[in-house]
């Protein structure tokens, strides 16, 4: 109601090879009120990767220091490699009124929503396991044992939906994209109209 | 996720004038799978409306005897007539997998959500008060004297908006009723995705 009211958190999360970094990327480039958290991480870099678009870079000792000090929302120790949420700027862009996305593995996402009640949280999920093991398969960046892990614990993460408001399927090719885009989308606009959200009132002109 | 899941019963409430019949019914041409709860009503049928489309018009003594047969899902005394929601047609139809869309005044709507706490309740505003003044002028049904009554009455109805789900502003012009119907779909859209309504498993192909 109130163009200056304060911004959403919008924490996506689903299982490793699920393809919420494809969706969030195209409800980003659809919203110029969204802005994306940048996570830091130890892991190194994937091809096709940018550092401090895609993720900021860091080493185990900077990591360490950040969690030391209380500068993350949330951090996750997911196969081996630590991630983590900068703090400061979430809160700095949701003062501002932008919409925060966080693309988030399922352990960092259980932090922020016990955290951030105010948050609207959202699991995205494969069409079938099937699916779920040949996206992790192709996209060939993991050994066959890592897949294997990947699907264990993927079993595991999606025990924890119903902590999330809301549940979107990516299926399978463009058309699956495009539908939970438009999914989330509809969540995103849906949200603006909350009345735990409604600060106006009505103009007597 | 699963096609014969439960239908979403929606309430759309708001003050008198402030175009709810009009919103939601642009949402029911754009969408098959909602129906609409036909309300019964003491009241005089108005220019324009079609007995069993917009409402059912039945006497006193016929409306007497719905309530004290449990009959109704909600009903209200309104501006001097009785209206009420018939139950069983609801409940038929939210088991077939319908949407239900019931387009009540406050009064009902509060019965509705406390009774029936997994509906999906919104609230149609006006974007002021010179708008809605001008909407129940304009549709000239009402004395002078009755314009004021439901302007009197929208300022206490408009206290209420903290019990609904979501708050939508209905604009003026064919742009107004446009955003706010875009808007009512999106949060019907949404609400599939809510976990709550969420029954599907992942198949394992």
């Amino acid at each position: 109601m109130n163009e200056k009211q304060r911004g959403i958190l919008l924490v996506l999360s689903g299982p490793s090879g699920v393809g919420k970094g494809t969706v969030g990327k195209k409800l980003r480039a659809s919203d110029d009120n969204i802005s994306f958290s940048v996570s830091v991480t130890t892991r190194g870099m994937r091809d096709g990767e940018i550092p401090g678009v895609d993720y900021l870079y860091i080493t185990e000792e900077e990591f360490a220091a950040l969690e030391k000090e209380g500068k993350l929302l949330e951090s996750a120790l997911v196969h081996g490699y630590h991630y983590g949420t900068p703090e400061e700027p979430v809160d700095r862009q949701l003062a501002e009124g932008k919409d925060v996305l966080l693309e988030i593995d399922p352990q960092g996402a259980q932090t922020v929503i016990r955290k951030r009640p105010d948050c609207v949280s959202v699991f995205v999920l494969p069409p079938s396991w099937a699916s779920l093991r040949s996206r992790l398969e192709g996209r060939g960046t993991e050994t066959r044992e890592q897949v294997e892990t990947r699907l264990r614990n993927a079993r595991e993460e999606v025990k924890t939906v119903p902590m999330y408001d809301y549940a979107i399927v990516n299926a399978d090719g463009p058309e699956g994209i495009e539908k939970a885009f438009l999914s989330l989308k509809a969540i995103v606009e849906s949200e603006k109209y909350r009345t735990s959200r409604y600060s106006g009132l009505i103009p007597e002109e």
